[in-house]
């Protein structure tokens, strides 16, 4: 993702642009709000950087807005919180409409016991139980800062927000919270597996195809817009 | 679609299978009630024609729900009408997300004035203004019953139902009503371009990619299932 729209960006500006983004997203996974920035001296009009790259980029890419930023102003470290959201197909039969934008589960899931456990990871914490292996982050601490587990007829959101993530930390989260769900696990598994801090505890990775990079907040002052979390997000 | 679902029917029953559709789809437009029949001689269990078929059927094809009917019941023949969702996902910039699920249209579209437009089309109409040159169907009388315009956030849903469908007939009215939602054309264009029953009059056919085969309407006594038309239709 990121290349095709340094390379968009690149032809309209008629100079390589390096793009800076607020999240990584791994292959599969969606982003609705990423949010990136580049620095040009090159001016164009504003419609150039949305509708003119837009003409660059395949359809499964957009960009939705741009504006100019101060310099001190960087898509990554100027983020304070990110917001995940992963979505469950919940029927016995999978959506072909949908079927690589969301993650099938057959099984029902109590959506009530989910959202009960994962309310124990909120706040700091060392989150080494969800932390992939290829993790490069230089420690295991987190604020999680709100997850909610709701349910939209079929469909099973979860939806987390936290000052920044561990690699694949969304996806492991998930799959153990999919345990509670079936019931194959209590409640009480995800306190658990968080004090442990070890990730060979925890349930499978969860796919990559339910998974959406929602937003990046930042500072209020900063005035970057957000994607507002209704139902489908897409909406 | 067909020749997929027909090969895996086919090697689930280990005979060749030949599969009749309630409503022919396009390429490029989705379908999620279609309803087929086919014969067999073959006895499996119900869950071989549905979780068996979908383990050889492509992500993007899947089969909800089989049972056994009555020797006169035909897919086709039997249906008394056809229900066809339009999606219009109506704003500044397309979609990443739904990109080949949605037709895109940045103008901003007067729902209303669409919806008024399209009364003029009910009842039992010479549809040859909306009919695709290259339909075969051997007359171009069909009878609309309902068509409702209506809005959802950014999304703009046009729902028709008819006792048939011309070839392209949806995405040709649609194509119209979308010219009256940019005011181009006044409500009363519909009316004009039924009455005049020519094709060249009425605006440019609009995309596959927004066009959904909703459902098959058989006679209550058969009780055969439908989708529900709620708001995202996939839910």
């Amino acid at each position: 993702m990121q290349s095709q729209v340094e390379k968009a960006l690149s032809s309209i500006a008629n100079q390589p642009i390096d793009l800076h983004c607020a999240g990584r997203t791994d292959t599969g996974v969606h982003a609705v709000g990423q949010i990136a920035h580049f620095e040009t001296d090159v001016t164009r009009p504003g419609k150039a950087w949305v509708q003119g790259v837009n003409t660059q980029l395949p359809g499964d890419i957009r960009v939705r807005w741009a504006k100019p930023v101060d310099d001190e102003f960087h898509a990554r470290f100027s983020a304070i919180a990110r917001q995940y959201r992963y979505v469950i197909y919940n029927r016995d039969v999978h959506s072909a409409v949908l079927h690589n934008r969301v993650t099938w589960e057959p099984h029902y899931l109590d959506e009530k016991l989910m959202h009960q456990a994962a309310q124990s990871l909120i706040g700091e914490n060392d989150f080494s139980a969800f932390r992939a292996s290829a993790c490069q982050a230089s420690h295991a601490n987190r604020e999680v800062q709100s997850i909610d587990v709701s349910r939209k007829g079929d469909m099973v959101f979860i939806d987390i927000q936290a000052n920044a993530f561990l690699h694949h930390m969304v996806r492991n989260i998930t799959g153990s919270l999919i345990s509670v769900g079936k019931k194959q696990q209590p409640v009480e598994w995800l306190a658990d597996l968080l004090k442990a801090r070890d990730r060979t505890q925890a349930a499978a990775t969860a796919p990559a195809s339910g998974l959406y990079f929602v937003n990046a907040i930042y500072p209020d002052e900063l005035a970057i817009p957000q994607v507002q979390l209704n139902e489908m997000l897409w909406q």
